[in-house]
């Protein structure tokens, strides 16, 4: 017997679709919507459609906006000779929290993904070429994701950035802080092995 | 410097207010909205607003239902002697996963807890009483919650309800399946042990 019918039933179905949200975690939020001021559903529900409609790409560096152009890119206090590649924007939030870098950014919108059907064509590589042409920037940060797709990406970038004579540089790898060496998969370890730095 | 201004950040924001969900899930729960397919964001946003315009109470039982009565009541192949009253729809729902209980159900929609000002009143407890007088149920389970406020509740109860001379019982106390008495607290053994059942 399905003891739950109609719209209680969808609203689970829908909360289940989230990304992490299991069926249980769905039926908990879904009782919480119901349990909840009504105002608190309106407003979710609100949120998510008013975000959809008002959120777009930056016409600059393809981060997340509600603007023509996104805070980074809308703000001269920021370097400008300085370019930092990433993949998603949430990638561009990471880069905020660690404070230090105060340059600008470019989002792909995606890697490389011969499996995936992506090619440079669906990331924002032109836009991208584009920008680097402009002759301001001096340094490019290559920081995709430090795998297989990510690396083949940053690659590809830094062939086609060299002869604009700009300097390509590249996160570094090597052990995360806090790690102990015993519990380093041997890439990792192989990386951390091949950046070593002198000791002064 | 803050990046997420506007339509993102209140996305954000209604996002974490859900139960479970903190700053960095709701981060890449408003990600995932503002990636998928502009049907995804607008099914969930409708699902939300439907579900709090159709679901009620019960009229019955007080459980959620988006009809006059929920399927339970409704069914006339449940067993119409025994009532199981729990606390919260959701018990509802773990009651049917075990599959072995026919009967019927009532929602108190909370515990008694002079703390947070909920008496009697609050609950569904004249509703619950005057199904009771219909001279229909042998048996109230009291399923609420193995707790002191879900204890104090069951036994107020049990005493409004033995004077109409309805069987009146509780869910047994003791050792989860699987669990080892060695990490027991001391008052499930305790449980355990008051409950302890001749091995015939």
């Amino acid at each position: 017997m399905k003891l739950q019918t109609g719209s209680l039933a969808r609203l689970v179905e829908e909360l289940a679709r989230l990304p992490g949200i299991g069926p249980k975690s769905a039926q908990r939020l879904a009782f919480y919507l119901l349990n909840a001021p009504l105002e608190v559903a309106e407003k979710l529900a609100g949120a998510i459609l008013e975000a959809r409609k008002s959120i777009r790409y930056c016409s600059v560096c393809a981060n997340l906006t509600d603007a023509e152009t996104c805070a980074v890119c809308a703000d001269p206090r920021r370097n400008q000779e300085v370019l930092c590649v990433v993949e998603e924007p949430k990638d561009v939030l990471a880069m905020e929290r660690v404070r230090g870098f105060k340059g600008l950014y470019h989002v792909l919108h995606g890697v490389l993904s011969p499996r995936d059907n992506l090619g440079p064509a669906q990331l924002t590589i032109k836009q991208l070429m584009a920008r680097l042409k402009g002759g301001q920037i001096k340094e490019v940060i290559l920081a995709t994701n430090p795998n297989m797709e990510g690396d083949a990406t940053a690659l590809y970038l830094a062939e086609l950035i060299r002869p604009l004579g700009i300097k390509v540089t590249r996160l570094a790898h090597g052990l995360p802080v806090g790690a102990s060496i015993e519990y380093a998969d041997e890439i990792t370890l192989t990386r951390a092995w091949e950046g070593r730095q002198e000791v002064k």
